[in-house]
């Protein structure tokens, strides 16, 4: 079973994130995940993908704009009944990554895919929308690799529900 | 195959939009729909349901108070895996019915659940996170009739994906 | 005191909102309001103005891309510390005017703008946000000039609170 | 100058973030700012305050019920053109604060204040809509001392801000 991460990265960071949630995604049996920057997308694997899980940086908390012109093609890409999640990456705690989530779950909402978290539903850590991971540019006691283990765990969780309900 | 539509209403408006949920939901064969009041939810039959829609007005452009303290209940009710809808009545066309619903929608992933609006894969009516009605008191273009239509469809369409997913 | 709307329109109809906006603002005593397309934006103006109006379609439950890119150059116009308000057109009643709205406020926080709808403070009609029009190509009972007085309404609020601040 | 922070608290994390808030805007001269628990509210020192801060913990990414039926009174507070402002606590740094303050500064432009964070404008740190602070009960690396220098500079800049409109 196919998956695929999508994401927006200008400075790596998200790029990083992106692999992370593939890495996890890969744990699980028949999976084939593979992390995708906008610019380089393989649209014929994320067309065959049963789940497609997006992100990008906050920009004045709110999605990229790179990323917003790339999801106007989004009705092309045959995203309708796929699983779908998001995650962001910020340089303040409070610098609107759940936000970009917010939204790219609500163009996800339009293209007609299943949006999932996991919540609060498979213990801790609960992810509530989506994952997020803080670089420390700005907050010292912050940093990517704090939030490795999450996105992995995000991706490994995220893995075994689209393969119970298309595996 | 069981669904349920869970409301919160002081007028009638949203009692009434709830009933054109689980009315579009009965067109669909072996479907068993009904309407609950958060006041008299049949807790057993949520239970068994495959599918949960909620909704509320707009107070504020906010969810009720009551929905608000109903849903900190809602990790009891055994809602993680089961296909999420949300929808909102509203006094204006900006009155916060779409903050309604992406705060409903944002709870029900919390629980676990996979959120669908079919969006604009099935064509039109688009039906971006979820549907909304206007009524007439403040806005006398508007009426709640208006609306039956939009809410027949999103009911209907809910338990079609319901019934591909978990029939 | 000059005040500003700008906006992003491809059918002409946010153009209208727009416009309709400023003829409320030029209601007010002293005051001198134009509307401008993002494309041809008299940034010297927006410079000089005491309040700026922000407002585009939503697309997919979001602002359009391209005004998405626009607001990237906020910082550079000067917009801290003016008042802000935004608002959007739709093709449905549950189409994203609203989370439109709330993107371009957000976006108009981190600029610095001191962000005002009025609100339920001035009576009805209460503007919740911002004020939202739909047009009537997907919902017949709908279209713009329903909403004309609310526009006009909203703009005249505006300019007042902004003479009060500034004037 | 009278500014006050209103916030809900269960553990103390966020009642301390709402001391530091008013701890910064005690830095200014002539203010005299007080944080109160909205179970402990000073209605008639609010009614005079220029500007008022609001805050409560995420729960499931949501504003809390007792934050949210408090709210419901606003209208009597008469908080209509005072300086607006939020901010939030959470467990974890994906955990929904950033959905609270937009739906708490959503409740402040119904109560029609003038809402504000400053953003960009002051430089570093950015506050892009409110401060938020992750505590360290799953988050190791997190914990609200990291934070309080955030919150002090928020407070300080918020009450600059009134003082600059209203004092």
């Amino acid at each position: 079973m196919k998956l695929a991460v999508i994401y927006h990265s200008k400075t790596g960071n998200t790029k990083q994130a992106a692999e992370w949630i593939a890495e996890g995604m890969n744990r699980v049996g028949d999976v084939e995940a593979q992390a995708f920057s906008i610019d380089d997308a393989d649209t014929a694997f994320i067309g065959e993908a049963k789940g497609v899980v997006i992100g990008c940086p906050s920009y004045m908390a709110t999605m990229t704009p790179d990323m917003r012109t790339w999801l106007m093609q989004g009705g092309k890409l045959g995203l309708a009944g796929k699983l779908g999640g998001a995650f962001a990456t910020e340089q303040y705690t409070h610098g609107g990554g759940e936000m970009v989530i917010q939204s790219l779950l609500t163009n996800e909402l339009v293209f007609g895919m299943l949006c999932w978290s996991g919540g609060a539903s498979l213990g801790k850590p609960v992810i509530h929308m989506g994952p997020i991971a803080v670089n420390g540019n700005m907050e010292p006691h912050n940093g990517m690799e704090h939030y490795r283990e999450v996105f992995l765990i995000y991706g490994e969780r995220f893995a075994c529900k689209a393969a119970e309900l298309f595996g």
